[in-house]
């Protein structure tokens, strides 16, 4: 089947017929909704650059599954080439929507569950799997968008899931039968889940024995009857909302963050991946964070190209683009975004091959990777508010430049250099307002900081990776120790 | 005459019948106007805390102008203590309000202009300094609100003023009679404005000979013919306007920010205060940005309790408070909080009398204090984004609370912690998203940037301050060093 | 009694013909060796000041105990003047002496026993108090110095004191008598003991019931039988040693670090001043601790001024001064020097009176200020490196310079600016190298880390401090909440 | 010829006899004296790791130039995997010694002059690349050591090199013949020099028109008529002398710099690879330089593993390893330490074949990974010297451990952790001690800092390659802007 265009995708995503409730309130016919529309344009672009010239080499990719082109988006991995163009791939995305694109986590939901259901039938004698390759090359063939669902609301932290008031707070098996499962439960923070065609559910973290119930991996359609939607709010989102556009500050893209309740979801055995194997919960979940935490070093260094484009403009419409403190700022958003990159780059290529055959990358440096995206883009837009001025907190509304009598005013009084429209100048604000205190920060920091887990799950990678035992024998060695310790 | 009560403060400002552009559209009745209110009911508490059992003795002040008790925000300081209370003033009233009061600029405007005008006086024989005792007596006696403006909006930053294509982006005169002059221009970043008696102008910096137009400083009533007031957009500034008030985060306070046009304004000659004396500029500037960057060491700290507070409880109600890194994590948002009072401490304490009579904080350490504050902020908001959780990026509306569908879900799914409503939890949870991303975020860490001068301004100053050349004297006498560098 | 010169200071400890082991050898003439001398240097110059015209108003005050008038660094401080007075003492001593000037602990111990064996008698009907004014009435009459010693080696640190192998390493009481007790263990990081007439002992940590023995505080003198001295050794140590004596970079100063070893040390009562009273010694700990942490917000910024000065000079003699990135560099030493010096103000002049009458710094704003002082002379240090070159790690030998085929090649080749001699600019390299990674980096970095106490000392001491409580009861009274968390 | 053994490579650079000037004395037979065999051996196990087993495979690899199988330090790089292998290569030996090995700056030096003889050739018909292959064939085939001179003396920063006093202190061509060249000046920070059979000299920074006599590069044997050389100091360096060795921190290992003066050197011509073509200096120089910054992020990375691991081993055996602050400081060392790999990796793995074949990094994560390393390890020898204690500053030398009388003192009070030999916990600190200020810091700090480069360099080749106009153009295309800047 053919790759899809934007709009064939926008198309078919408004044939399932989502409902959520938006603000309080039911909600149909979302891809047109102005709170909704942002977002899916995003996803959608990742189906044009499909089909653009210059984009379709890196975007295209040919599936060892089905054997046809397939979108990059849905491929499972076949190299540390194959690591390292999804990263590149993602760092565009980013740079050319300002926001998240939202179809990472299905890519990277696939590569873990591929080589998790591979281990588990080794292990278990199951037969997930060849029911994992049926299903993903249904999903390579139609080119579809799938939201991969991991953050269950987990109550109070320091109970285990059984322990919890109710137990639902982790999604659980609650029944089966001979033709599937029902589950019950709810995952949060699910980013584009309503710009997608099917959602892939796995645990929350590491499991153990008693735990059953929990330890589940499945996927549905969408719209799925039990699957109730909360759409999630973002600060100034309500701006998408105004008649006139300029103060969203990103004119065409956005972000959405859903709550997703399965209310007694039935699940066909088809579709199920893991059901009570509790021992591959934790390699899952290890599996899934560190290909997302990998992808946090693209797509958050798109976003950082987009915001130091930014910065660079707004110095000039300043007329202090030649300040020598603020090419320094420049040099060090640079600095902090390239490393970013660099992290990206490196936990891909050195990457090793599974032995379900895809490429998994290298864990220690992907969850360093994500470590520092819990810091830098912070300095980012810390460095980006510096060089924009006070304006990004004070700035008239659009609508106060279309009024007669203060427009002039604004016109007047918030001219700069030579040759830029105040209107454009106003623009340049806008979109960083967005990016560091607006409705893409949500993306750009609240979601730097705990999209595939918060940074203490990374530190605890971190430190269970780092091989420590090694690093004190060479010292035991090269000091000739002779301690027991 | 009596200290104002906040009520009577607020009748005041009623009386004054101001109007401005807000969102659009000329508006009137501002104090009653939802998007307006929650920034006046934070300068009322100023004075109902000169009435507070538990707060009188630090608001209230003798005036050695007038004589009669005053409220410490109109004060004149005396001495280093003053200097000190006002900081320790500063940061209950962050505290309490979570948000910028905007009672300070005036009185630090007042401070400098002081001094500034006896100064000015002994050099140039003028009378400014009699005017301003005057003038600030009659503010000390009505208890009034006093809005200090200094931003001009500066044009192209390349450029001095009067190569500016339009010269009035820097403010100036342009006529002048026996009763007084008319000025013409703009300023930017008015906090409190329109929630103010009067305006106290300043120039912007530091200006030279053939730049007498634009070195005036003056007062005038808020409610004067030829000023114009266009309301600033905050993010999420319209969550104010919504029915339910749980996702405006901070349900009593906010802040408020305004450009301020001067469309040809007469000003009488009792209420000028410079005109023309070029080499006061610099003075004036200094020092009103000295004082007011000691502010930021009582106000911003007093946010940062809130948001300390906040963190904590919402640590709780995860059940994570008693995890090792949560609280280390609460113990550096501490650490930095308190290294932010100790500069505005330091700064107080160091104060020396002016000329004039009153105190002048250290120049060196007061820059110092704010340079600080353009920094910690920013990580004290990145961990308590840490610590709250990815919820705050994308819970659902207060109003999907009230649903029938969706309130059971949320109720059922976000509960944490034994003994939490899911409610207190929401509430704390959009407090947090107030400061770090939400209206709150203009005045916690915009302001924090831009207020009282941008970091690279700081810099300058403590390059100035540190008086290199006796440290440098040291390292030469201490090696004996003979070369002549 | 006359205050004593700097001279007569070094007579005195002459005359007490100290003993210790140097360099694995046993040593006496300790003020002599050159590895010693400097240390004495910069504890002469604590009583010099005291003579000169332009410090003695410092150094000089009138003692409560005595009605003399003493050395400050003798004094229980009477006010937040007195504590303020103190840091500022510090800070003109580091500036000038460039290492660690060793008096401060006595005062400090001082200062702290004062009021604990005030408490402890109130409590426990104990006479320590008295005892204590005795003594430290000689001390100011005198006109000497004490060493406080406090850190115990503590074994293995997972295990209380009675739980170690060998109990010792917490020192202790091993025998008593109507006349004294006899204790034994050892003190380590004594810095400045072989330039003390005195030892003051103090528990290491708070106790608990069953841990008695090791509750004891006395003082001894120096030269008491059955104690035993180990010199530290430091990194670039010998180089004081060296015959020209360019090299060692700090010409005049420099500090001294002991390990203090007591083998069943007879102490009379009259010198005991705690013995048994656990619950007091955890008291005495942290405001020891206070008051020391104080003491780092004076002493490293005089440090860190020469450092500054020298990076400044370097500048200058490189031909760089001019460079923006170098002004901007050593505006953040500035920055980050004053920052330190305004917690060490803040916590003195919110300092307050104890029971017994002296006065307590603030303990959180001392904790605060310690825990910068960990932190940002290593950042002063890797700035100074970054501006002095890369020849700080490269440069050849003074006797290199001496050599008639070398000198000349290295006077051609290491000729900077105009007006420099080669032979300054070495000595500026070498000063700067001695603080960043020679014998003064032992004072400037190592004991900043861990002098009274590490960075986690601090921080547990900071969250206890805190009083999140109160943080967290203005965040539900704000918002209204009603659960009980 | 067959790869050399680390004694084969020690008698070749015994059988050259170099002389130097050390610590003011000319000396000779270096390679067994004590100050210098310990970098002598760090170079040779460049050499013996290409026989051992475990590391041949990456040690060896097959050269274009001449067919035969190289060291890895003498290859010119085919491919991105020749890029990480290097790196690798280099975290290995830094693991391994624990300082710097100094063998990389020819491999890089080589790969730059390789590629830029090429582009020169074609720029201006000249000779060199031809030159260059013969001259690289011969150093692979005798497996010889090269050092890569750059630095020059520099003189007034602030001024060119023709304007200088003494225009020798950049070095340059000062007689020429038929024959060849002869050339004047020094270079400093020579590290490894006198470990080398031959040194390659380059230009030190981008040169002009009117500039030829210092566009030169070339190369001589270390042992040529007319070349002197200053060993430098470093901190502590004279424990290398002593004759108890446990206070070198190091056992085996050390590093080496020198000054090393041209004094009217003879170059013959088919040793000279540039002369005069001022265009390709900056070339020489970026290019280099840029190969140069890749290797930190291997060797540095390495030598913090060591510093890891000694630090981890020292928390064991202070009994503190299970403490969370502890652990949570390991993590962040590693973490640092592995942004620094992945910096070294990016920009290795992103590289690209130069016109003459050779393959060349990515010049602008080259460049962030250099930045970065000029600023963690400072943050990782701060950690360490955390975990350490403050012992680091004050443990007595290991002279004293031998005394009869002191010996037991310390045995008995410096016993921690069961099992831990105190002799071994002393080792442990000292080689903490050597890492973050002793003789190993130069390598680990200060050369981190200014080793292929100070900051500022990197800053302005990050500047410079960010493709800011193409950030700035996606702006104005995603927000439709029309103003001319």
């Amino acid at each position: 089947m053919a790759l899809k265009t934007g709009q064939e995708y926008v198309d078919s995503i408004k044939a399932l017929n989502l409902k959520a409730n938006l603000m309080g309130a039911q909600a149909e016919g979302l891809p047109d909704n102005p709170l909704v529309s942002p977002s899916i344009r995003a996803v959608g672009l990742t189906f044009d650059c499909a089909h653009a010239e210059e984009t379709q080499e890196l975007f295209r990719v040919v599936s060892p599954l089905t054997g046809g082109e397939v979108n990059r988006f849905t491929h499972l991995h076949q190299s540390p080439q194959d690591l390292m163009n999804k990263v590149i791939m993602q760092r565009y995305c980013g740079h050319a929507t300002g926001c998240c694109f939202q179809r990472c986590v299905g890519m990277d939901a696939a590569n873990a569950v591929y080589s998790s259901t591979f281990d588990c039938d080794q292990a278990h004698g199951t037969g997930y799997h060849r029911r994992f390759i049926d299903y993903w090359s249904f999903i390579q063939d139609n080119d579809l968008v799938v939201d991969g669902a991991m953050t269950d609301p987990k109550g109070d932290r320091s109970k285990r899931p059984s322990a919890q008031a109710d137990k639902d707070v982790f999604l659980r098996v609650v029944d089966r039968s001979p033709e599937g499962i029902v589950v019950r439960g709810a995952k949060l923070h699910q980013t584009g889940m309503l710009n997608s065609h099917e959602i892939m559910v796995m645990p929350t973290m590491s499991l153990k024995n008693g735990e059953e119930e929990f330890a589940v991996c499945f996927a549905v359609p969408t719209n799925t009857k039990g699957i109730h939607y909360l759409y999630g709010r973002q600060t100034s989102d309500t701006r998408k909302l105004e008649e006139i556009g300029l103060d969203v500050g990103n004119p065409l893209f956005g972000g959405q963050e859903v709550m997703t309740v399965f209310d007694n979801v039935f699940v066909p055995l088809e579709r199920v991946f893991l059901d009570g194997e509790v021992d591959l919960a934790g390699t899952l979940v290890e599996r899934f964070a560190a290909y997302h935490r990998q992808s946090y070093g693209g797509c958050k260094v798109g976003v950082g190209d987009l915001l130091i484009g930014a910065s660079a403009l707004i110095a000039k419409m300043n007329g202090v683009d030649q300040a020598s403190h603020i090419k320094d700022k420049l040099v060090e958003m640079i600095h902090l975004n390239e490393t970013l990159f660099s992290c990206g780059i490196a936990c891909s290529t050195l990457g090793h091959p599974t032995p379900a055959g895809n490429y998994e990358v290298d864990m220690l440096l992907a969850n360093v990777c994500k470590l520092n995206v819990t810091r830098f883009p912070y300095e980012l837009a810390r460095l980006a508010t510096d060089i924009a001025g006070g304006l990004l907190g004070t700035m008239p509304p659009a609508q106060a430049l279309d009024d007669p009598q203060t427009g002039p005013y604004i016109r007047k009084y918030l001219a700069a250099a030579q040759g830029v429209e105040v209107v454009d100048r106003m623009k340049v604000l806008r979109l960083i307002e967005n990016l560091v205190a607006g409705a893409g920060s949500v993306a750009y920091l609240i979601e730097s900081m705990h999209g595939a887990g918060p940074p203490q799950a990374q530190r605890i990678m971190i430190g269970r990776q780092a091989d420590l035992e090694a690093k004190m024998a060479r010292v035991r060695d090269l000091l000739g120790l002779t301690s027991r310790v």
